[in-house]
C-alpha cells in the first residue's frame, strides 16, 4: 500500500456482464475467457438471464406483477437465490478457474460485501427487492490484494438475515464508487451495442468518447434519450462519485482493446 | 504470524453440520445463534438436507441409482448447485452476519479453496462425484485473517471448470487436516447422538474421552460397529494428517460447552 500514501492508487477494473452474455453459452465462454485474460485487479458482476424466469415456469410458480414490474416474492427470491448466487456464480467461478482467473464468487452477504435494505413501500410493495446502501470495501480489497477475483451476483442481504434481490447495473456502480476510495476504478458496463451511437441502427456511429459538456449537448439534441437516459445518469453519477472512467459497449470489442466504444469522463 | 515463528499456532475451530439441523428452520436458526457466539477462529461446513430432493421431486427429475447409491448425472448436479452453494449457503451466510458473524460463503470454486476429481468410474460412473484432492490453505486464511468465517457447502470444482457434489463429512475432514500446517485445529462433527454411546439407545451413555489404544478396545468388544466404524476411522484419519483432536456429539451441547460429548486424539 505505498502507492497509496504516495497517492498514486493501483488500477481495477469492474466489469458488469448482462443476461445477453449469459444467457447463450458459447457467449458467456468467450466472455469469461476474454475477462480471465485482463492483467491487472479486478471484479466481474453479473445479472441473472432466463434461466430463473425457466425454473419458475418448470415450478409453475407465476410472477407477480405489479404495474408491469416483477414482485419479489418469496418463492421468486428463493429461486433467483437458487439461481443467481447458485447455479450461474458457481458455474462462472469454475469457469473463470479453469481460464487461471483465480475467481471468489460472491453474494452481498458474503463478508457483508453489500449492504442493501428492502426497497420502502410507497404505492407498491415489490417484497424483497433490495436498494443498495453501501460495500465492504476493506473485506473486497482483502480479497483483491490477496490475489483473487471477486464475482457478484445480484443477491444482496440487509445485514439482518435477509436476503434481497438486487439491480446488477446498480451493484456494479455502487461497489465501483465504493472501491475508488482505495483504487483507480475504470467501470465496464457490457452492452449488445457497440456504445452509445448516433444513430441506433449503425454499430459503427459510436461516440467514442463522452464527458459532461458533450453530455449535456446530446441530450439537448435528443441523441441520448429514452431508455439511455437512466442508464448515463447512473453512469454520470458514478463519475462524480470518485470513479475515473465508464466504458459502455461490447464486451468481446472492449476486452479485446478493438477501440470501438464509449468511455465516458467527468 | 510471530505466533507461528514461536511454534504456537492459533487455534481454529472447524464444525460441520448436517440434514438433520439443516432440515429443521427452529434448530438451524438456533444453531447459527450458538456457532456465531462460539470465540475465535472458525470455520462452518454444512451438509445438504431435503430440501435437494424436494426440489428434485418438483421438476419431476427422477434419482438414477445405482447399486443403492445415488449418481449426480446433470440435472442433479444442476439441483445441488441451486440448493446448497445458493439457496441453503447464502440463507445459512446471511443468518450469521445477522448474529454478528462475519460469514463468507463459499463452494470449493471460490479461490479455489477445495479442489476434487470426478470419482474415476470402476464398475460404477457416479457422475458429477468429486473425491477431494486438497486445499488452498494460503486462500483460506486469507479469509480468516480478514476476519472473516468461510462457510462451505458441499460443492466443489475439479479446477477445469466442471463443478462436483462432494461428501459434506470429507469436506470437513480435508480442510482440518489442510488447514492443521497453519492452527491447531479442532474439527467437531455435529451428530444427533450425544456422542460415542457404549448403550446406542442410552444417550446419557456417552464415551467422553477416546484415544487410539482405547478406540483399537472398544473396535474389539464390537461397541464401535457398522455405520459408525467409517466415520471414527475417518476421524483417527484426521488426527494422524495433523488434526489436534474431534469432538462427536449434539451441537447445541458442544457449542453451549455442557461436556457430555465425545473428544477423540490420538
Amino acid at each position: 500500500m505505498y502507492r497509496e500514501i504516495l497517492g498514486m492508487k493501483d488500477k481495477l477494473t469492474i466489469v458488469k456482464v448482462g443476461g445477453n452474455v449469459i444467457n447463450n453459452p458459447e457467449a458467456l465462454e468467450s466472455f469469461l475467457s476474454d475477462f480471465a485474460a485482463l492483467k491487472g485487479k479486478k471484479i466481474l458482476v453479473h445479472g441473472g438471464g432466463k434461466r430463473a424466469t425457466q425454473l419458475a415456469a418448470d415450478l409453475s410458480i407465476e410472477a407477480t406483477m405489479i404495474n408491469g414490474r416483477r414482485v419479489t416474492d418469496t418463492p421468486t427470491l428463493e429461486i433467483v437465490t437458487m439461481v443467481y448466487a447458485g447455479l450461474l456464480n458457481k458455474n462462472i467461478t469454475a469457469t473463470l478457474q479453469k481460464y487461471h482467473c483465480n475467481a471468489l464468487g460472491l453474494s452481498g452477504a458474503d463478508g457483508n460485501s453489500i449492504q442493501a435494505h428492502k426497497r420502502i413501500v410507497k404505492d407498491v410493495d415489490y417484497g424483497f427487492a433490495g436498494d443498495v446502501d453501501g460495500i465492504n470495501a476493506t473485506n473486497i480489497a482483502t480479497f483483491i490484494e490477496g490475489g483473487m477475483t471477486p464475482v457478484f451476483c445480484a443477491i444482496t442481504h440487509d445485514t439482518k438475515g435477509q436476503l434481497l434481490n438486487t439491480n446488477a447495473d446498480t451493484i456494479a456502480s455502487t461497489v465501483a464508487v465504493g472501491m475508488s476510495e482505495k483504487y483507480e476504478v475504470s467501470l465496464i458496463y457490457t452492452f449488445e451495442k457497440n456504445g452509445v451511437l448516433t444513430s441506433v441502427d449503425d454499430d459503427t456511429s459510436v461516440i467514442t468518447d463522452i464527458d459532461s459538456p458533450k453530455y449535456a449537448e446530446l441530450k439537448a439534441y435528443g441523441i441520448i434519450a429514452d431508455g439511455m437516459l437512466p442508464k448515463m445518469e447512473n453512469c454520470f453519477d458514478a463519475l462524480q462519485k470518485g470513479v475515473s472512467k465508464v466504458i459502455i459497449g461490447n464486451p468481446t470489442v472492449i476486452l479485446n482493446k478493438q477501440q470501438l466504444f464509449t468511455t465516458l469522463t467527468l
